[in-house]
């Protein structure tokens, strides 16, 4: 069965930027998702934030296997409704890969639960990109490196938890360091940060970066779903794995929800 | 200088049920305050949820060094605004001790970025935790194991993110297990979650349980602060530490701040 | 193409002892490779200790992508040429699945870097694994939990390096816990720690036992194999990513190998 | 009571190399330890290859908190024997901190498991080390980053386990990166691994590049040890956390030491 993969995307500045535009006349989305669409094992879709609910109701997010996310200008229009849709659904298991600007979602901010900033400069300066695991499923078919001729400078210190997997780290001309592609799981959800894209840059027409967004498309997706992760089941003593009987006072009575 | 130590409590069930009332006459802060007052190098204070603010206003936290949480029942009524304030002092460096219920606290739910869900028994079962590394600072001064003839059942799966370090592992007389003791690093901060304490017990009147409190508080402690932790600051080209020319299109005017 | 599976034993036990021949009168290994025999993607074979080079050839390990590890008694009798060279083939993507005592083995405690340490009792204990992340491969196919009636005691401190996740712990009736299934990667291998497996049970006769090891099989396989993971490459000047000159003194006379 | 340092150096290419010789007149542990020696709370000594046991003897070990360790040119000369002893101590508490060359050390490579390689040149270009996280201790008292006029590049992949912690990521003016400052817990020894330090420039003689080291040297001391730390003690039955009785077939007698 495909990777039932949704590329989303805010569709701002492809629609107000004139250098944007000429980059991507239909939208980042659309040539992300004719870079995976080729793929056998993948279907592809596409949504935005201008959509009813921002094109992710929760029969869409069900329906989704592997989600990536690009925002930039305004993040702050994602309804807080959808974002915890969205974290529900990782939780559950969904694949979820966060692009370049997206590190300042409200959705990224939700699942790391750090401020995620980080240094920025937009000069158009070279970027390379070191592969740390050259046997990591999401470097296969590029390079010890990936190299961008332009590219919008983002340097550390970038505030995330210690990842499960450095996976990429990024050289720049002007100077700093960054890193570049992290991996985390959060519940049965599998994450990726993959850094580059500034959009006035054709980063997506890039085939490396294609085809490092179809590895992680690959490894973000988690066939195993766990839809009751969020439950907190009370296990009653008659129940307990141990024959036990019950001691001391209690708060709750018998068959009561716990707190929440 | 001393620790500045801040006990804080939802302090309900000590109000509402004689069985609680009877355990904890002043509140579990009061008891957990004297556990820590005697220390020469802690000065320790407590704050509750009725109070402006919950007690937790922007220039109380500021003058905290390390917050020790308890929340059971009402959870739901702290407000948004104060648990960003909360995060963002420990982001900055403030420590952060997360006790027994307060798994399902907004903080700690906000910080872990998963459910923080678990299975749960209140059948006074007996419970043991261990000691996963003798050498850490948290468990000196109590043996190998820490026994509680009375305890409220947490057991696995617990749904938070992989931890730094697994402190303790408890062990249930009805036959589960739980990840008891937890580190993690945010931004400056330290975070420590530990399990015991369920109300109905008198689980912080425990000695072993006040000495892993103390070395808790002093573990947490980050005297290296971090105010701008979650700023995001341009580098412009003329002060990029290698020396470059701006070079294609860019998105944004010098000077101007990123998006958010 | 099928994972080229080994199971090596040292099958010693199952020789000298009477109780043990009658659970395994062909040895453990051939128990665990017939329960992985029946699957259509693993070509299994088996490896023993008293073959020349204990059946580890460097062409037989060229040409294994999994490898199971069952020792107990004689630990010490493992070439240390032979131990060097599974390491190698682990750094460079094979996959290791280290059972029960084996954390006592040469291989395991070189590629954990620690003394692999724990403490034990044996008493014919129940035991229960719990499973920490219900969406993990490795846990596919069982309960929440596995029973078994008897087994050996192994109990924390377990002195490993933090993993990079807990997939599995083991609650004991006599009142001890263990981190029983433990995940690592070490260059381009993955390592799994499972403890169940004292041989005076019949513990890998136990179908979800075998559920366990079949799905362990399949997380530890990396098609990816990185035959030079320990090579040292000297980048000369001329072909730095970047143009540069070379400045100051050197140790080095171009194209000389560094040292080791 | 003052962190006992003690400073490692093969002491080989001071003697043999006139450049490295102008730097390091009487050995670059002689520079090390006067950076460290003025500090109020370290004791500081040094030892070199050529003593009898290498400087390295047990009761010299037991009597050292925190080893720094150079070597470069001949580490294939260190004893086994003196290489375990110091893994022994390590995992008892002692600190360990390998510097630059020493990725390749017998002691780093037994207590990481991994190969250790990484890419390298000698061109004396320009090195900038990025602090990742600003209020880790270790980064102290120096920038954003620290910059290198002349450095030995090492480039990824940089062949070790996840780390604890990314303390440090180093840009070279050729286009490489490394993660050049990382932490790691083994038993209940914290290790550091800092990359700077080829011999053919004054990098020791760096005030940033010291107080790092004296950082480092703060950050790894455990004043907590635990000799017992590879002991695998058994449990009898009658000393059970829990009273149980032994049921079901034995491999060991009464008293029995296990095997190792």
């Amino acid at each position: 069965m495909a990777i039932r993969t949704l590329v989303w995307n805010e569709f701002v500045h492809e629609r107000e930027n004139e250098v944007v535009r000429k980059i991507y006349p239909d939208g980042i989305h659309a040539v992300i998702a004719a870079a995976l669409a080729g793929e056998a094992d993948m279907d592809v879709a596409t949504a935005t934030l201008d959509q009813p609910e921002h094109g992710l109701s929760r029969a869409r997010l069900n329906a989704t296997d592997v989600l990536l996310w690009w925002g930039h200008k305004v993040h702050g229009e994602v309804s807080d409704a959808v974002v915890e849709r969205v974290a529900d659904r990782v939780h559950q298991g969904m694949g979820l890969i966060v692009l370049h600007s997206g590190h300042f979602a409200k959705i990224f901010k939700r699942l790391m639960g750090t401020p995620c900033s980080l240094r920025w400069r937009e000069a158009g300066e070279r970027e390379r990109l070191w592969a740390i695991n050259r046997s990591h499923p999401i470097v296969q078919g590029v390079g010890p490196s990936i190299e961008l001729p332009n590219a919008e400078m983002y340097g550390e210190p970038f505030l995330v938890p210690e990842p499960m997997e450095t996976v990429f780290i990024s050289w720049f001309e002007g100077g700093e360091v960054l890193r570049s592609g992290l991996t985390y799981q959060r519940g049965a959800g599998r994450i990726f940060y993959f850094r580059p894209g500034h959009e006035t840059y054709p980063i997506y027409h890039n085939p490396e970066i294609q085809t490092v967004l179809r590895n992680a498309v690959r490894w973000a997706y988690n066939p195993i779903g766990w839809p009751e992760v969020a439950a907190a089941p009370n296990v009653p003593v008659e129940r307990a794995p141990e024959k036990i009987e019950a001691k001391g006072a209690a708060l709750h009575q018998a068959g009561e929800a716990g707190y929440r």
